[in-house]
């Protein structure tokens, strides 16, 4: 079976007709077309998944298929943008039907809910890889970046942290799967829900976001430094879940959340006047620290004194963690 | 060094400035943002290039970059868009800096040829592949798409077919690459140069086009299903090199042109009417053959009669050639 006709028959379903909002053209030609509504603008983000780097050679295509689109849908809800479509390039050893369906599966899971359509991509082979671009529209100076925390404003994150960090030995087998708060962390890690819903009702709201994949450490370091400010977190205050907590245990938990990644959550800053009527809507918003004058990301104990962070986040280059 | 600072260190040259027409943010946020006029469309295009696939492994790393970007923004050229913005999934056993500076030099070499910015990516640790997407910009209802060639229009290339095939022995070092004749080859394996000017030219006047990537034959018979019409190639008129006929000899030559891929020209079919003022403006217009009722593509030699087609052309999963 040639490339196009692959492309077509397992990933009819996520790729839907070929008209939609947004699209013009769909997959089957040189280009996919979009349309962008007059004074809005195009996000785009592109993400590549490594086999043996980013998740365990041989995973569950269905899994994988998930998870690949919800953490790169993960930054257009860090931009508050509204998805549109997406391309995958998927490079296999070899084109097996079964893989594919499931993995086409899996795939169309996610896109459905984040009402996202599969408008073009690549298959090649070669060693098991996939490079997702994602696409979405925000109205013109609306999305949100990492530059423009102001002193003074709220840190927030969308929810609790660490469950994907501290599912990995779950992930690897070096631990047993089968209590029900491990399938709570294994959901966590493969199927990671963007959060669309709260990245575009902070539009016009959070002064500067983004969505944690390296670590809370480390990703409030960037926003610190593309905002020129400091950032101050109390530690007691960083959000765990009770399935995290009972698998992980609290020192190693709290580790998880602070330095772990694959969170794919929101982490923001907010002038406090719109804190009560996000939370009031039942959005996720949990407070755990504020913009300081100053440069970098500290932590705080129960008294308000400063903590040495554990070791920090994932870096793709020079990483323990492969 | 991390993962931004190798982007922003070593790209910094194709990514140019942060503004720049049409991209509102570039490269350092969780996306970047285009925008679009009004009556606009939005081109994109995905393609992977794996080591040892579709190109050999341990390439010279300036060269790579060139051919990367080239064979993708050929996509535009084929739907008659302007380039806009790319991103670039990197993936790397490891970071050497040599090698990505030479890389970088090459990408931004044919970025600048091609008018286009580099506007985000990401960098992974893995096998050597790169997977780019471009965006270009087209006037709403204006991009030429693979369906709708009609009965009686010509059938025309932009120029010369084959010589990124004659290529492949001297890329892959089964024969010596010295002389003037396989220097122009392996120019145009290396730097296949985006036909953008052809592109844009041909929009509301060619009824349908592509650009040869997997060779001319099997090319054409995707115009053909996706208009429902028939071709016929007059085998003479096929243009080949002096180049590629230096090197290959005919038969060979004929072979390459038909079957060989990788030649990253346009394709296209246009009514007669248009044909003096392309070729009055110097555009490489090259007729072929036409379009006739039926389906298929028909190769036909100089007395006209029907020949049988050489064997097929690329297909990335069951190919012969890797």
């Amino acid at each position: 079976m040639g490339e196009f006709e692959l492309i077509s028959h397992y990933f009819a379903a996520a790729s839907c007709a070929q008209a939609g909002e947004g699209v013009a053209l769909g997959i089957g030609d040189d280009c996919a077309l979009l349309e962008l509504p007059v004074a809005e603008q195009l996000a785009i983000s592109t993400d590549t998944l490594v086999a043996g780097v980013h998740f365990p050679h041989s995973p569950d295509p269905f899994l994988l298929g998930q998870r690949a689109l919800g953490v790169s849908v993960s930054d257009l809800a860090a931009m508050g943008a509204t998805p549109v479509g997406f391309t995958l390039a998927l490079t296999l050893p070899s084109a097996e039907p079964d893989w594919l369906q499931a993995f086409a599966r899996g795939l169309d899971d996610m896109a459905q809910r984040c009402a996202i359509r599969l408008i073009g991509g690549d298959t090649t082979r070669g060693p098991l890889s996939l490079t997702l671009t994602v696409f979405g529209r925000v109205p013109a100076g609306m999305a949100l970046t990492r530059k423009g925390a102001q002193v003074g404003d709220l840190l927030c994150v969308g929810g609790e942290l660490g469950d994907a960090a501290g599912a990995l030995p779950l992930v690897l087998g070096q631990q047993p799967a089968e209590s029900a708060a491990a399938e709570v962390l294994l959901a966590r890690y493969w199927s990671p829900v963007p959060q669309l819903e709260l990245g575009q009702a902070l539009r016009g709201k959070a002064t500067a976001a983004l969505d944690i994949s390296d670590g809370l450490l480390a990703d409030c370091g960037h926003i610190a430094a593309a905002s020129g400010v400091g950032l101050v977190i109390e530690q007691a205050q960083v959000p765990l879940s009770a399935a995290l907590l009972a698998i992980a245990g609290e020192p190693l938990a709290l580790q998880c959340a602070l330095s772990g990644g694959d969170d794919y959550r929101l982490a923001f800053t907010l002038p406090a006047q719109y804190l009560a009527e996000l939370q009031q809507a039942s959005l996720p918003v949990r407070v755990i620290g504020r913009v300081v004058a100053g440069q970098g990301v500290s932590l705080l104990d129960v008294q308000g004194r400063p903590v040495q962070p554990p070791c920090s986040g994932y870096q793709h280059f020079g990483s323990a963690r492969d």
